[in-house]
């Protein structure tokens, strides 16, 4: 029979709010796929490749702020989960991993799917808890119990991410036909109960009187989600000249008070001077625009940091304070104290005005390319819609666009292009509005897996700029002149989305030129049953030179 | 400019043997890259899907008995590789991994593709070694020369397996036009020369007299590859009455002699008694017959196992005996001394014969499906042909057919279904003949990236036995009576081989019946450009009710 205590997993989940399950296939693993699939406050799904399933777990996690759950069986499955851990881990995205394993006395043992489950995440998880593997004392019932609350309220705990536990389970697997499997009523719960840290009066004076010292202030916010009260005092304190803010889109901080175009002229020499801060304060996670991280790191100026808790990283070299206390507090406090030069304040909406009036102009007589196109679909895409970026270009390009109106998300936790579709599957799972992908070619078919399920997307659009490449290494500097550059680092690679469209039985249009392209995208966003991908083929060495063009032509400006 | 030491990285590994690079595309990781695609005495291939990219390179190693290596960039890449790592541990099959990482002082600090990969593989790899970051002190360039040679030999070393290189590296990644990038002529290698272990004569004569006492002697060569001397003896005991040799699939030990339809009737409750062993003397690795590994485990009988070094599982609870010896003299003095009971091994030879002699009619009354489609290709493939087997029905089915010629190949180091195509592609790549894949459709679909680059992969055959789901679990009792068993277990999925064929251009060929089967067969190993797909399309449920069918028409037998 099932034991109880396995049983209960899925009622101590539900009850401490978890809604949500990803499950991949598995013997060892099938007393916990019974649980969540029968616990009536649980959605599952199932998806076979590990390696997506995941991904697409982390995807709904961010859109539900709550913990999804995965469960797999033992074995090498594990390890596929691998990447996406590490992506949730520094994307402070919380997940239950939960796998299956054999009982300890038959680790090494040469039995199949086998292997040493321990720890196996290694350092991106939050927690490790290793299961009782029989409950015939009552401690170990206990045990089982609280290592379930322990790990779903560490893997709430600000900063969130993965905990990891690893389940052994001796046969017999599943419950006979005559037997009970019912959910205990009132397993215990442990619930948190978090208060706010304040700063004190003190630290409020010490902070007011550091922070007047300053001239020339810069608020960097990285990658978080859009959040309303933030927003409003960020656009206050510009519109007051307190001072300058400069959003990535991936920071989802972008407003017309805002620095958006700075991707283009930041690090230009002619500009140094007069744009450079003497502090910068941040909030949030990583950015994106290598030429402000270059910028910064290069500026000197002192860097604060604000964060409730957790680990601060030295991102710009000169992190000389960190406020652990909640954003919202200390850019109240800044709101009665900052002050910027007038000359710095204007330097920068100078800089920004001066691509924003021409790059439209500039973009327009440019030939075709992504980069065109690009800025065709995101004028098309519903501001309702969440946009997710995948890695490498995809985000690189929308960054130069300036505002959005978009919710964007972005794997910037580890940056790779290893679930970008899942992720944004698994956001589509989560939200009723559409969630538009936009992704090249190789993020696309290295997770094609993720459309491999019996789950309807209907809501997902992907637009796919394919140009047979990794083309970010026609834009570096050193590998374009390699003989080595197509084989070894672009790579050439040869599929087209058609035929993935046609297996899965997606909408698709393909795009060679504007016209098709504003063809493609006349009924884009009309409702359908299916997700579509719009293509948008182009090549690679011409969106290099185009990429090249523009730049020189925004350079001309200043 | 790149820096001699991790020039010289690729011209260490040539030294000492090393032919094979599976390269992925990065940046981070672009010095080695160019190490080891300039290098003239290495193969260098791009794969772009890092997880795919190490079952190739598994696929090869294993053919070529020496070590591949495989580099990628940095961040979540390294954790693609995971899997095939667990697989190449517990396979012992050696692997140069080889992870370029940022420099320490940047690890944690939210750039781009960074993750903490020191120790990544965890308990999955024989060593892991952290290359200098700068070069700075000449001792650094002694440890850089150091570490490679300490790793390759590492992994050589018996039982073989992979080890992990994690190399920081700092801008710039590549060499200026005007640079040179030499290959230094003489690194200095460490060459290891290992000594042959011979048991003293006391220790012969103890296992002599130990094994005399011994009446009823099973041999149960485990997952090895062919070896004619090994084979040569162990017929030899067969065919004097010394031993009874049970092989299943995997050993690549079946001949005339030994026993090869024992998974139809080990564990038959009427046969126990006679077929029960007083000793099992094991050598090579794991086997899959799970009737056999039941049957041993309830046997109670003594189990001595052969291996020249390394760790031993007790994998049928009986093992009272570890030779660290070579395989050969063990056999040899065993030749001289072992005796079994003529009853014994005439009831296992009778056994045998019942199910070989009667095995063909059983199944040519059975209705078509899988079991009938996978006796007519086996006998079709050459018996040059490589045979890999996916996990998990594929290898289970092969094992029920008796004596192969073909060399066999299954990922049974973890039997995790992650990586069978490409393992099977690495094969392909290593050798001039035929490799035949026999594969689901689950592992199939699962590791289809295998197929996502540009080489030449013509002696490839994939017989593709698609019913449409994970059809292991309608033959377990437990699933195929749960509510679950479609969505959960079996999880039907809808994909088939044609539209995969078409988008990489190979050959298919879709059999539903004998008939079409056999018209597929006609000229599926003729020569061709491009690999071939012969998919075989069953139903699940019908697959099942034929294996029950088999079983109880064999049983009857008995």
């Amino acid at each position: 029979m099932v034991l109880q205590p396995i049983i209960d997993i899925a009622s101590v989940c539900a009850l401490k709010g978890i809604k949500n399950a990803i499950l991949s296939p598995g013997s060892r693993c099938a007393p916990i796929t019974l649980s969540f699939s029968r616990h009536p406050d649980i959605n599952c799904k199932t998806i076979s490749d590990e390696r997506s399933a995941a991904f697409i777990a982390l995807g709904m996690a961010q859109q539900l702020e709550q913990p999804v759950v995965l469960v797999c069986t033992s074995g090498s499955a594990a390890y596929n989960y691998a990447p996406a851990i590490a992506e949730a881990f520094f994307q402070q995205v919380p997940l239950i991993v939960i796998t299956a394993d054999r009982p300890p006395e038959w680790i090494d043992q040469w039995d199949g799917q086998t292997i040493r489950q321990t720890e196996i995440y290694g350092k991106h998880v939050k927690g490790f808890f290793q299961f009782p593997d029989e409950f015939g004392h009552p401690d170990k019932v206990w045990h089982a119990n609280r290592i379930m609350n322990e790990a779903i309220n560490l893997s709430n705990q600000f900063p969130a991410g993965p905990v990891h536990i690893n389940i052994p389970l001796r046969e017999p697997f599943y419950p006979e036909n005559s037997e009970s499997f019912d959910f205990s009523k009132t397993p215990r719960i442990i619930e948190p109960v978090y208060s706010k840290a304040d700063l004190s009066e003190k630290d409020k004076q010490n902070l007011i009187s550091s922070l007047s010292t300053f001239k020339k202030i810069l608020i960097v916010p990285g990658q978080q989600k859009p959040d309303a009260a933030i927003q409003n005092i960020l656009d206050k304190l510009v519109r007051n000249g307190n001072a300058v803010v400069v959003a990535d889109t991936i920071s989802n901080m972008q407003s017309d008070d805002t620095i958006n175009y700075h991707d283009h002229f930041v690090g230009n020499g002619n500009l140094n001077q007069l744009l450079n801060p003497d502090i910068v304060l941040t909030f949030g996670k990583s950015i994106i625009s290598k030429n402000l991280k270059i910028f910064l790191r290069n500026s000197k100026a002192e860097h604060w940091h604000i964060q409730p808790a957790g680990y601060v990283p030295d991102t710009y070299r000169g992190l000389t304070k960190i406020i652990h206390c909640q954003v919202l507090e200390v850019l109240n406090l800044m709101n009665q104290t900052l002050k910027s030069e007038f000359s710095f304040v204007s330097s920068w909406k100078k800089s920004e005005n001066t691509v924003q009036e021409n790059f439209d102009n500039i973009l327009e007589n440019a030939e075709f390319g992504e980069y065109r196109a690009i800025s065709t679909c995101l004028k098309a895409i519903p501001p309702s819609s969440k946009i997710h970026l995948a890695n490498s270009m995809a985000v690189r390009y929308v960054n130069f666009f300036g505002k959005r109106e978009h919710e964007i998300f972005c794997n910037r936790g580890t940056s790779g292009i290893d679930g970008s579709n899942s992720t944004a599957i698994g956001c589509a799972f989560a939200v009723e509005e559409f969630v538009t992908l936009v992704t090249g070619d190789m993020a696309f078919f290295y997770d094609r897996n993720a459309f491999w399920h019996n789950y309807r997307i209907s809501n997902l659009r992907i637009i796919l700029l394919n140009n047979h490449a990794g083309g970010i290494f026609r834009l570096i500097e050193g590998p374009s002149k390699q003989p080595e550059l197509e084989e070894y680092f672009e790579t050439n690679q040869k599929l087209d989305g058609k035929s993935l469209a046609h297996e899965f039985g997606f909408g698709y249009h393909i795009s060679t030129n504007m016209e098709s392209l504003k063809i493609g995208l006349v009924d884009f966003y009309t409702k359908s049953d299916s997700p579509k991908i719009l293509e948008i083929q182009s090549e690679s060495s011409k969106n290099a030179e185009i990429l090249k063009w523009v730049k020189s032509k925004i350079n001309e400006l200043f």
